[in-house]
């Protein structure tokens, strides 16, 4: 007899999630709503992103936004309108993007004698700029980002994942020479992106450069993370493109050189969206909710009172101050009128990584209890301490979620020498492959069965250099979002 | 011989900036332009902000989100589209919105069947969400933020004051009755917008209810916070509205009350905007550029060695790391190949609040110049001083751009008697003049001469509790952006 599959969780009689070796896309359905993270919006695509779901949005735009700085780029901010003529500038890019191109035809009551797109990423009309803002070798490397929403009409929208409308920051830059816009897009793939991904967020991600048929619209090199879900597929969690002379060719971004000489510019463009969210719910979440890692989650510790007792709370509450005191972001839940149960189950769907539960019994032996969100693990600990101890236990949490992820991928990650074995393993995670015995023919037949080459890196799982023969190189290759 | 009006300034050689009694918009351009504050987009009425003007705005929303969050309302975020039939459930809101929108006809390359409105404001869509979101008293009050662009169609745009996209938060909540409704959004309109607009914009504000003719489209009563700008114009800096059960009915946002039965919410919302950096500029800067108050300066204090030498340079950056660690925002400008003339320009055009001069003369004096931007007061400090000194100067100049623009606005606020004398006292500044005696006749005749009625307060100056009789209150008249 085949095993059972699990059937949803129950927990003080409430239904809760649909478990994940269930159905992996409803589970997912369920923790958007149970953790009211987001919801579909009214027009098809579009999406409303709930208070918690924004709080865990803006703690990643802040980190990533710090990274940003400190690889030297500043914040800017360009039109959400571009006229679609601008689009028509970059053969690749119009191509790329056509299909999925919101268009406004009727501002202030008239039709408008040039339609206007909505912007699905804004290479054209900061490539206008740049080009006037670039006069002289000494204006560059000209460095600017920009956090803004962008459109690109789905027709399989899925909540954080693929959505018309998203939130992203969108880096673009301008150089004097390949060599230097080469080296900047890598720094972004790998000190911010890859960097944030590994240390805030706990996803260990493969990085590499796309295949041409994966590429951006108009890139001639694009750099990608990309992390393993709970279900082995795969989710591209950020990108970084060379644009190589395409767009400074089609906006005239040009300069005069050191040498007094008229030079076209190299730029680059790269990505991280409410994407993010999505990564971080698959790649973390188990069957009783969120897993959100300490160092992002916008609560870290919950402090929950198991009795509506007045000495209880108070006590729970001192707690709570003392550990606001020690810099963390704390939450009491004492909500009259929830149980317990109610109160746990929440905290666990939310994901909030440590729960101090303070109980009338423990408190009476002097005690308090810790509670791992991860592994569920519980430790008494005395009251004097609780404060003390919390901060290590979150540190290992962190790194707790990087381990299993880390586990989990290296369990799904399979050594092969054909591409059938290759189709075989991507059914589950990732297949490894010398790119030689794939080749555009072998990526082209993967793809009837709906697989894709994620990336191709160095045997070493490095980004390759350029001009390195893509014959030395790796491929992996897997379903994805 | 009437007195000549002054010309162009010239620093070095080099014409900086249209004074502003030569003409007053043509300095605010100049100054977008020089301080490269923001220019125009490609499609008419958009804007591009660039790097510093963005900067500007940055500290702008991380001061206001903090104001916001401490009222206890949380971000989220609601879509860009709005299905065009949302508009029109609320016959004021459309009427007032209808000739502003930009409306998108074709998505994913086909025509839609319903057209989608870019949200002009959010008062509908979130409208539709507060009512999911809200079943019972418990829930209310629900009160949410977002920060967001939005788009009306300008027929007269200007850059940061009236752009067809802008960036902006908006506010949006539910409460169980009208007072605790009219409660919170006077609360927003002091402790958010007054207290920032006051003690970190150093501009103060007349505060007061806007006129039924002045109201938002779709609000029983419109709070506002008034500026007065360097040429006696009035500029509205933000705005809190209660919307009564106008949205609620349109939405059905409706709860079970603590008496078990069904009621209607009452509800608010409240919006600042980039139009804030438009008033930052206009309300502070003099002919030779921006001059921003302290506590918002990106760059509080720039450090200029006054020779490329190099220990003149050392010493810059030595008394520049002190700065830092002081915990203050700091530029150290030795860029070579500026003469110390073009930096000290610069640094006046972008309006940072101190300078610290540090040439070979004064170092063999062991001193250095401290400057400030407002008055242009130098003062020589001894070497090992000038760090200790700063944080205090910079207090200076946050209460001296205050000071004065309240001594501008005394100088140009008449209290006249009649309609007539109001027109004459709005031609350069603001009228002030008791409501009972322009009524709303009286406002009709003002507006054919541009003239508008720019908040209703009581006669020392606050805003109207609910019910006070129209007729005890006084009423502010100008001229406005």
């Amino acid at each position: 007899m085949a095993p059972m599959a699990p059937r949803k969780q129950y927990r003080g009689g409430v239904a809760v999630l649909t478990p994940r070796a269930t159905d992996f896309p409803r589970w997912y359905q369920d923790v958007l709503a149970k953790a009211e993270l987001a919801e579909n919006g009214p027009v098809r695509g579009t999406m409303v992103i709930r208070p918690y779901g924004y709080a865990i949005w803006e703690r990643m735009q802040a980190d990533v936004d710090a990274r940003i700085k400190a690889a030297g780029a500043v914040n800017a901010y360009f039109p959400l309108f571009i006229p679609e003529s601008y689009l028509r500038r970059e053969a690749e890019h119009i191509e790329g993007f056509s299909p999925e191109l919101a268009v406004v035809t009727i501002g202030g009551g008239k039709e408008l004698e040039e339609p206007v797109v909505v912007r699905p990423t804004s290479e054209t009309i900061i490539g206008e700029y740049l080009a006037k803002w670039t006069q002289s070798y000494r204006d560059l490397p000209l460095l600017l980002n920009q956090w803004a929403n962008v459109v690109r009409w789905e027709l399989r929208p899925r909540l954080f994942l693929r959505s018309s409308e998203f939130l992203w920051q969108e880096g673009h830059t301008a150089h004097v020479d390949e060599a230097d816009a080469a080296a900047y897009a890598r720094r972004i793939a790998l000190e911010v992106y890859r960097d944030f991904l590994t240390d805030v967020l706990a996803i260990p991600v493969f990085i590499g450069v796309k295949t041409r048929r994966e590429r951006f619209a108009g890139a001639t090199n694009t750099m990608t993370c990309e992390g393993m879900m709970g279900d082995g597929k795969a989710l591209q969690m950020a990108t970084s493109h060379e644009l190589g002379q395409n767009f400074a060719h089609a906006f005239d971004i040009d300069f005069v050189g050191a040498d007094g000489a008229q030079h076209l510019a190299w730029t680059t463009s790269w990505g991280s969206s409410t994407r993010m969210v999505g990564g971080l719910i698959m790649a973390h979440g188990d069957d009783n909710g969120l897993r959100i890692p300490p160092r992002l989650a916008p609560t870290q510790v919950v402090v929950l009172p198991v009795r509506d007792d007045e000495t209880v709370v108070a006590k729970a509450r001192e707690i709570g101050a003392a550990l606001t005191d020690a810099g963390l972001r704390v939450q009491v839940d004492a909500r009259p009128g929830l149980s317990f149960g109610r109160r746990v189950t929440d905290a666990e769907i939310k994901g909030i990584p440590v729960r101090v539960e303070v109980g009338p019994r423990d408190l009476a032996a002097g005690n308090v209890t810790l509670v791992r969100r991860d592994t569920s693990v519980k430790t008494p600990v005395p009251l004097a301490e609780a404060a003390g101890r919390v901060p290590a236990l979150l540190d290992e949490v962190q790194a707790g979620l990087l381990a299993e992820a880390l586990t989990l991928r290296e369990s799904r990650t399979a050594d092969v020498t054909t591409v059938a074995d290759a189709a075989q393993a991507a059914q589950t995670g990732f297949a490894r492959i010398p790119w030689r015995l794939v080749g555009e023919e072998g990526e082209a037949l993967l793809a009837e069965e709906a697989l894709t080459v994620r990336c191709l890196q160095t045997p070493d799982g490095e980004i390759p250099a350029a001009g390195v023969d893509p014959d030395d190189l790796v491929c992996l290759i897997a379903r994805s979002y």
